[in-house]
């Protein structure tokens, strides 16, 4: 009979091993496995979500008036605190109303003269958007053709740089209807695509999203639909950090 | 044997439950007990490192814009992610180069107007240093008595509110030399009178950039001894919601 209740108790015990483990990996295993390592120089990349208001005249790293006021800023932060004794040295050179192809006509001089260790790209909601109001001529396969050849160019030029691509995302409010879809889907999928045949660390804001709604409506996330309110950047922050730092 | 084989394992299991009982406090408990709940008003209040360069023309609350760069909106972006799906209203009102008294002579309208519920003040480090330079004639004693005079005025006109009374601090380098001491404790230490007169949530930052030197120099976290980079406003916002939301 007590060998009995001794082995349920073990048992039950035992059960919450892995929970405990998965609180203890935020410790000094997360940092071994972090994609930034102290020392390192950051860019983020991207159209008006990664923009987010930055002073263009500030071209230092780290200084947060060039950093702008979305995820990108708040991740910052995240990787700034984490990695002391060191610095990190974090770009933003996110663009509003870039498309991929923008991106490459400018890669010279905001990326790769940066010399960046690692490069992390938000990229395609404008090039599904700006074709449905008439601004742009665009389909899948340009986005998925341009955005392949961008980090072949990049991997070229940096052979050790390290890439992460971030999901495009919208939620279905404000500027977002049902005539999105499935096209937008495609423009999604194409991107984990390309992360794939880079060896990216991918980013899944889209799932991330979508599981927030469990939380709050899309309104509360992304006013239009497109740009994130603070607390729907500070939701990307969140996953940008655990995704690429294991935080 | 076997049985006292059990014994050891239920033993050794057990001892590992505070651990896992920790880090299970990050959860709906430590939401119950967060000062900031869901709904309310948030008014950040202070001088530059509060002000962080907001945007003065923007006064509606969650407007990036108008939080600046600071802690204040680092630790507005984690309370506006946790409070889905629900919002805070946060509003920023620090103003670079404030003492006290300067607090006091627009208190009106940039804290009772607004009627927050809750109201966090970082106060003190221009009250001596603008008297060390001879901008200023103002002593420990005329401090604590402006910043009593505050709190109680506040608390008359807002019999709810509740109070967060951040510490001044430095880091000894840059502006800050030997000339800074004793008597910047005794700021510090006003501060901590003030708060617990009055009920008051107090956030210890001198004490968390004193632990924080074990990990990197003063310089780190504050180029200048007093304005915090930006891994410094990251690890006071880190600070100011696990001591005010048990985050």
């Amino acid at each position: 009979m007590r060998s009995t209740f001794h082995r349920g108790a073990i048992a039950a015990l035992l059960a919450l091993i892995p929970t405990l483990a998965g609180c203890a990996a935020t410790g000094s295993d997360a940092a071994s496995r972090a994609l930034v390592q102290p020392g390192m120089t950051v860019l983020f990349q991207g159209d008006s979500i990664t923009d987010a208001g930055r002073n263009r005249e500030v071209g230092d790293a780290n200084d947060p008036r060039g950093l702008g006021r979305g995820y990108a800023s708040l991740a910052a932060a995240g990787l700034l605190m984490d990695a002391a004794p060191r610095d990190v040295f974090v770009h933003n050179r996110g663009v509003s109303g870039n498309k991929v192809f923008q991106l490459a006509e400018r890669w010279d001089a905001d990326c790769l003269e940066l010399r960046p260790d690692v490069v992390s790209i938000l990229i395609g909601v404008n090039d599904i958007w700006h074709t449905k109001n008439g601004n742009y001529d665009g389909t899948v396969a340009i986005y998925e053709r341009d955005y392949d050849a961008l980090l072949t160019r990049t991997r070229t030029a940096l052979p050790d740089v390290k890439l992460v691509v971030c999901e495009p995302f919208v939620l279905r409010c404000g500027a977002i209807d049902d005539s999105w879809f499935p096209e937008f889907d495609e423009y999604r999928a194409a991107a984990r695509r390309v992360a794939a045949a880079h060896g990216a660390v991918f980013v899944p804001f889209q799932q991330m999203f979508d599981d927030a709604l469990a939380q709050a409506p899309a309104e509360h996330w992304a006013r239009d639909g497109v740009h994130p309110s603070m607390a729907g950047a500070a939701l990307m922050a969140k996953t940008w950090l655990a995704t690429v730092q294991g935080r």
